[in-house]
């Protein structure tokens, strides 16, 4: 089959320090009544809070703001803000911090024009019309949202956490200034590392055919979250460090290394069970559950793709068979995770028992398939689930 | 020095087979009154100029076109274009063809906001302030004209071939489809795979600090080329490998792998003073000055980044010295370009000799130092010419 694609990525990214001067100038293009959303209140430690409000004094915005965006954001927290973007008329949103503030503001700005209850919405019963324009100051490297369409909301009451995504969520400006995840802890920057690699390791372990150009670029990316994660880990103020993983951030999921192939993206809808049960954090559940999955994906019909990662992404010897080649990428990528970054590695070191096995294997391919790499039913799943125990 | 930099390209690409459906849609989003630009008649050949007209009938669109734009496009010929989009009210610009046609179509669009001769908008002695929507259907994959906001002009009666750009001239939509590049001769394959590969050159071989993660795209892109342009030459049907040419033309020189470096483009300033007095194909003439510009700048100061290149472009044996990698790796790429793509190799067998050799230096650096890899006075220029007689 040939490759056929749309790609359109119309985000303006300002990467670097000092970029911030352009804020207002980039707002007004939009609007000034602006609602700041932020999340736990890190930026306020940090001291960009302050230096928002610096750089957008006296331009004529007129700011309001929505702070206790939680990670895993919930549906009710969208819920309020989109009633204060109605009541305040908000023109604008600009989100400020990680990939949940960012998705929390994308379903934000498109509940704005629906009257009724954002979960209609994520959950597609209603369609997405429109949306605020989005701006973003980006505070972690890890969900890719400052530069994608999509986004993931969480219901605490059904224990659901489902993506959906339309053109006009994406964001028109985003501000990547790698010096505003020096702060970000070293557990938060390898869970986030863990989602890059799980954006990318989605794409690339397909077996439909792929533009060799895509699949290089993707160990590009691959080879770089490897490289710069640990040493950002040990050196929180490592510029090249965090700004590689940075910039690697948005290019593992703004489109461009898909090339037009089905993506069903099997850790991602396991783990949204994981967190939709346990509430725990998204990069440590792909980390977890993504060595056992490329485990049990590791057959025949797959060894080639794990064989060229291994040669290409770890450099381990290309004369070996390829079953060992694939057998011991896939045993570096679990010493990468629980070794190097530090990573709990097991189910139980993290509260998760077996008595929802069934239940979140069921819901993850929704009593279908998951037909990804290897196609998954609810018994695959719960093998899966079984290995991380 | 801490990368900093402004990432913006909006273009929307249609990549593959069966996507000119979408295109009277697209038009209709600028304008309905259309002129399309096109070259010698290839498309007319080829049937594209056909599909064109078959996917625009019935649309309420008002067709004109343009066609003659000739390789290293003259700036005389855009003047002209001008004149009959003024007369004919155009509001958006349809380029069908590879780099000349749409780099000559980016300064019709921008003459139109113009009036007066558009060399003065080339030479710069007049601002681009505005430039009608283009969209195009990319023929050939070489300039990548087809995705960034530049492009080149010829003015035979000074002998200058000179580039310029603008926001305003980035392309609103481009159809890439491999299958429009099945017809390209192997010498224009050739031809179009030198071009990309220069751009690549042009920004990695540079002493700036890079972003890793644009170092190992831009070696994804430089393999890319190494690997499908032979492909393409021998099986001109081949869809793998024109897709994979196609997608990497334009990424080469997007934007993407800058991340912020100051790229003096010292082959590509060489290259212009040949095709601007001796008209040959721009690709045929960065082909022969590229290794040669290479040995120029091989020292102990760059040796490291050929060290790079040839370790991870041509898979050379790592724990060799340096200085022997990096000499393996220009004699590859020579090569490449003069054994496996079949290009000339000399300027003798291209008919140049050495009677401009001074003039044309001296325009190539324009009375100063190209502050390239490795910085290029006039003599230096005049030394690289010598080294490809």
């Amino acid at each position: 089959m040939n490759s056929t694609f749309i790609y359109e990525v119309p985000t303006k990214i300002y990467f670097g320090e000092g970029q911030l001067e352009n804020l207002a100038s980039e707002i007004k293009k939009y609007g000034k009544r602006v609602l700041l959303t932020y999340g736990g209140g890190s930026i306020k430690k940090s001291g960009l809070y302050d230096e928002v409000h610096k750089v957008l004094k006296d331009q004529g915005i007129e700011l309001f703001e929505f702070g206790g965006i939680e990670p895993n954001p919930r549906h009710t927290t969208v819920n309020a803000a989109i009633k204060l973007c109605k009541e305040k008329k908000i023109e604008v949103l600009l989100a400020v911090g990680g990939g949940s503030v960012i998705d929390a503001t994308k379903f934000i700005g498109a509940g704005t024009f629906y009257n009724g209850d954002i979960w209609d919405i994520v959950t597609r019963k209603a369609p997405i019309t429109n949306c605020l324009p989005i701006i973003t100051i980006l505070t972690l490297a890890a969900t890719g949202s400052e530069m994608d369409a999509g986004g993931v909301i969480t219901n605490l009451q059904t224990n659901d956490k489902i993506g959906n995504g339309h053109p006009s969520m994406l964001p028109k400006v985003s501000f990547l200034n790698p010096v505003n995840t020096y702060t970000v802890s070293a557990y938060q920057t390898a869970c986030g590392s863990a989602d890059i690699l799980s954006h990318i390791f989605e794409v690339y372990f397909n077996m439909e055919p792929d533009l060799y150009m895509l699949d290089c670029i993707s160990e590009s990316l691959i080879k770089t979250v490897i490289k710069f994660a640990p040493i950002a880990i040990k050196e929180p103020n490592n510029y090249e460090a965090r700004a590689n993983l940075m910039w690697a951030s948005s290019w593992a999921i703004n489109g461009l290394i898909d090339g037009g192939k089905d993506q069903p993206w099997s850790c991602h809808s396991i783990e949204h069970e994981l967190s939709a049960y346990y509430d725990i954090t998204h990069g440590l559940g792909l980390a977890i559950l993504t060595p056992r999955w490329m485990e049990y994906c590791l057959d025949e019909r797959t060894v080639s793709k794990f064989y060229q990662f291994g040669v290409n992404v770890f450099d381990i010897d290309k004369s070996l068979p390829p079953m060992v080649v694939a057998k011991k990428a896939i045993a570096l990528l679990s010493e990468f995770f629980f070794k190097t970054l530090g990573l709990k590695g097991t189910f139980k070191e993290i509260g998760i028992d077996e008595s929802k096995f069934e239940l979140m294997a069921a819901k993850a391919c929704r009593g279908k398939t998951i037909k990804g790499f290897k196609p998954l039913k609810k018994e695959d799943i719960e093998n899966i689930f079984k290995m991380c125990r």
